[in-house]
């Protein structure tokens, strides 16, 4: 294996090619299922008796059954989003892979709840080992750091931040429960500490550990009004607020830090920020750095971030920080060699050459900033990251890390825990973290995936490049030939930035328009072209999603984007917004110069089309 | 169709007797999909060629997928429950429904995120018809209602909370920004308001909709602190402290009611709570109702709660009203009419025996109680129900319905939303929910279930009789043939109470032993031997689980239960708590006499063999 894994062989293909393996393992795992079943007890005889099949009741029922299966069906094809061919380029969304689709299905039959390890050994142990693929995944230490998988990003993040807001509160109830531990801490002081002296704290009183719980912000809200604030990039996602909303943090205390022209956090804005804030004597109770934001993938400088903290720690300011790489979490892969080790900067340009990581030697990827982000990683608190988006995992798959599983403890339900089959198994999950019930076949999904590809540069490290080099094709094309003559008009492409990762942003503009009214229509009605709204999703030629900046959340940095493309700022204070088309990159075959060719003389057909249809109709 | 549905063509059954049919909709699904990658843009060529197949390391790849998949076979076999036997009565698990099984398979295939419509059209429209039909479920009114699908039941217990918390709010949050529209009345008063006059109230300001949200509990702890108790009964599931800690509600506000000897919250007790909370002038914010408890499944008395509500509403106190029915939430089919209509109780045994409900005349169920609870439900603000549990659907799915969907307003991230194709589809449903992505499978495969089997007596309730019927045969063999001579000792089974629904839960006694510590061991040795334990799983040939009740939970209503099996109250307060095994019944077959016979045998001889292992070993 090693250096010669063929992405080609792990995905059902845009025209079924790999229909055969599918099937063919598809029938192995229902068929071992089914005598599974059978060989249960061997003694034991049917129930379903031929009787009972032949009845008309029977064969009645199985006909409805079957019709509504056909309905399904038929529903399906009509509403579903065709993002298995490369004309698509618009949501997260494209081709899932094949051992992660059938490692589903297979654990669907067996149908394990791994709330309970009772209720599912076989998925429970697949999740521990998963949730230690994170935790390698991001360098953190075995053994000490712990991962499991939840249903989205936002409920990761929302977990994220319920761990920052009762760890921050525990310093208040060693207080009242053990005052002798924290003689002459003020209060500021003590919701100050960092996270390893919270945890080294709670640790002197291992027999109050309850008493320390019911203590906690779990207790109520009055704690909870002292955590402070929590700082996220403008880029932020609406989970944050939801999250803060839910766990009674409340909107009030969530700051949106500006960001600058590439999109990511300012530092400068936060450092005036945290300034601001202690000026005030009102702690931070945690800071967001995003891997990948939504809407442009974006990567936070996350060892900038690390920086400041370390800035602050040195004044005897610390906070909470969370990564939210429930996008580009699996990219780290691409940086790790065979070992897990952290691949130099100067060495990743020949290794990705002799890996096939990228096919093309003048792919350039990634900048200096992006490649220290994702190596801070290792730093962070607890870590979102999304099996289904770049895992390229079915829906639903999300995940979070945890850098010290001593963290745990704080959102426990369960004081005491089981050690089953020399592993370390909570024998109640549900009590460790946000969710109740949750389907072992997502784990066994995960598992399947991350055993056919190692998170590394071998495995997913592969299908990383892949997806990235093609957003590098789709990005350069854009910028170099992105000029549509529509009737007497021309209409540019002007891409947003260089992607940090693999989103494509863009807008088109009439030449010579200065008028970002007429522009947002423009591309609005582009939009609307390119997806369900004017021309359904099976008969449409090129498929795209579409945003808003607008001054509200994003403050003003999209202006100097706005003004390379023709408004001034006059038009940009006028309307307060500007309209994005945004292409993220999946596909696993656009790397492949041939391909990407052939299906960019479709989509600039396609892309003409569209403008004839708006400009000429 | 109508009356005469056979059960026994939707499930693969435990022989895997439907092979068959389920291996040909498979393939017919697969085969479909398949088609329609190739079909979208036909003009489209192949991209993985057969040179690309048939090179080194495409074939490489191929057999470590397949090795993968293998490894995954076995340890699914290895290591999961083999819950398609009847001689497995644990856990509320048993074989799911193929409907299901396949809707969740062909969706996968086409893997809709229904965070958003524009992801999944068409499984966000099954989405929003499965919504329509809890709501129907429900006896809540068409249009005015709402429902959606969620992880599981925590979840949807943890979004029923936050919306009690956030439209507690509201009054406090009115007062702030229209003063107007409340003058004269007292914080406790607008703390006491009914949540329809507190929509209405709301709805006087439709212009201030964005800044109410932003004054409301959503800004952050301080009006949180101020909303109130709430009240469930002692047999809580966990979920329910989890929801209060991450609310910020905190557990210091969560109140467990007493029960009585029949495991429903006692009447008395929930009177009591309010006079002492009213007395103090601390408001209460929701009581929740259980329909069927975790570990009893038994089921509160909400028409009972309903006469309390209305007689403090009459005072002028007002509370939130949550139905906890993740358990038994589809049961309620089981008392609507093919116009869903709720069947009169004196028509019910005819119906049930004309309907094919039940098999037996002898079957007595529901209680009186049952029945007017289950009636009752349609009066509840929220209501949690899990299609991965009574609903037969794998893993997992959650659910929740509201009475009013203005209340979605209070908790959601985007004032507007989009109406597309005619239906009422929030354009991205995240924004109204607590989670973010979501799989589109899960909704296909609950909308595939429910157009298979109505939510009514022809089809779920007719699912929902064969497991009540089944319980209630296995109650009434425990209650009357429960003795075991084994050695010189004889061991006298007790069931705890007659069921509410369908779990039996019963202890193991020696004959005239008076000894707690010496029965909950027999018990606990006895859950072992019947477990993965000591056992496995595939080689055990009776599998059940267990659970205590503890003083610490249930102060001290398992007393009478303790001394109806021997130990008196002196044993009971030393030993504070008492073993329990646990049946959820959930086979579709043991309503049968013939099946339920054969099978008692083999479970007889069965828990001989773990008694005599325990015993003399």
């Amino acid at each position: 294996m090693d250096k010669n894994m063929d992405l080609k062989a792990l995905f059902l293909g845009p025209k079924s090619e790999n229909k055969d393996i599918f099937e063919q393992n598809l029938k192995m795992l229902f068929e071992d299922h089914s005598q599974w079943r059978k060989n249960y007890h061997p003694e034991d005889d049917t129930i379903i008796k031929p009787n009972d099949r032949s009845s008309e009741n029977f064969i009645a029922t199985r006909n409805r059954m079957e019709q509504v299966l056909t309905e399904l069906s038929s529903k399906l094809r009509a509403g579903s989003v065709p993002w298995h061919s490369p004309r698509f380029q618009g949501h997260m969304n494209s081709e899932t892979l094949v051992p992660a689709i059938l490692g589903y299905f297979a654990a669907t039959l067996y149908n394990g709840n791994n709330v309970a390890y009772e209720s599912s050994p076989a998925t429970s142990e697949m999740e521990e080992e998963v949730g230690a693929d994170f935790c390698k995944l991001m360098s953190y230490k075995a053994g000490e750091s712990w991962g499991h998988i939840c249903a989205d990003g936002s409920i990761a993040n929302l977990e994220g931040m319920w761990y920052a807001r009762n760890l921050a509160s525990l310093p208040l109830a060693v207080k009242e429960i053990a005052p002798e531990l924290v003689e002459g801490k003020t209060e500021w002081e003590l919701l100050n500490m960092s996270v390893d002296q919270i945890l080294d704290l709670a640790d002197k009183i291992p027999e109050k550990l309850d008493e320390l719980k019911a203590k906690s912000a779990r207790a109520g809200a009055d704690k909870i009004s002292k955590v402070g604030k929590w700082l996220v990039p403008q880029t932020k996602h609406y989970s944050w607020l939801k999250a803060a909303d839910i766990l009674g943090i409340g909107l009030d205390n969530v700051i949106a830090v500006e960001v600058g022209d590439n999109y990511r956090m300012s530092m400068d804005a936060l450092r005036k920020t945290i300034d601001e804030l202690t000026a005030k004597q009102i702690p931070v109770l945690g800071v967001v750095g995003v891997v990948g934001s939504t809407e442009e993938g974006a990567v936070d400088d996350l060892h900038k971030i690390l920086e400041v903290k370390a800035e602050y720690a040195a004044k005897g300011i610390n906070f909470y920080f969370h990564v939210d790489a429930a996008y580009g979490g699996y990219a780290r892969a691409i940086f790790l060699d065979e070992e897990y080790n952290f691949i130099p900067q100067e060495e990743l340009h020949a290794k990705y050459l002799e890996y096939g990581v990228f096919q093309n030697a003048e792919t350039q990827w990634p900048s200096t900033d992006t490649y220290e982000a994702f190596k801070a990683m290792s730093q962070a608190d607890t870590i979102t990251i999304d099996p289904h988006k770049m895992g390229y995992i079915p829906y639903s798959a999300g995940g979070i890390v945890i850098r010290d599983k001593r963290m745990r403890d704080y959102i426990s339900y369960f004081a005491t825990y089981v050690f089953e089959q020399g592993m370390d198994i909570p024998a109640l999950l549900g009590a460790f973290i946000l969710e109740g019930s949750k389907a072992g076949a997502t784990a066994a999904s995960v598992w399947t995936a991350h055993r056919a590809l190692p998170l590394n540069i071998t495995g997913y490290g592969k299908l990383m490049g892949a997806s990235v080099e093609g957003s590098y094709n789709l990005y350069t094309r854009f910028r170099d030939h992105g000029r549509y003559v529509i009737g007497d008009k021309v209409v540019i492409l002007h891409p947003l930035v260089r992607p940090d990762f693999n989103m494509v942003d863009f807008v088109f503009n009439y030449e010579g328009n200065t008028d970002l009214a007429v522009m947002n229509d423009l591309n609005h009605q582009f939009y609307e072209e390119a997806s369900y709204v004017r021309n359904g999703l099976y008969s449409n030629d090129f498929i795209t999603s579409h945003t808003d900046f607008a001054v509200e959340d994003y403050g003003h940095s999209p202006l100097n984007f706005v003004l390379s493309c023709g408004p001034d700022k006059e038009q940009w204070l006028k309307e307060q917004k500007v309209t994005i088309l945004r292409a993220c990159v999946l596909s696993p075959y656009l790397n492949n110069k041939e391909v990407f060719a052939e299906y960019m003389g479709k989509i600039d057909a396609a892309i003409t089309k569209k403008l004839e249809n708006i400009i000429l109709k």
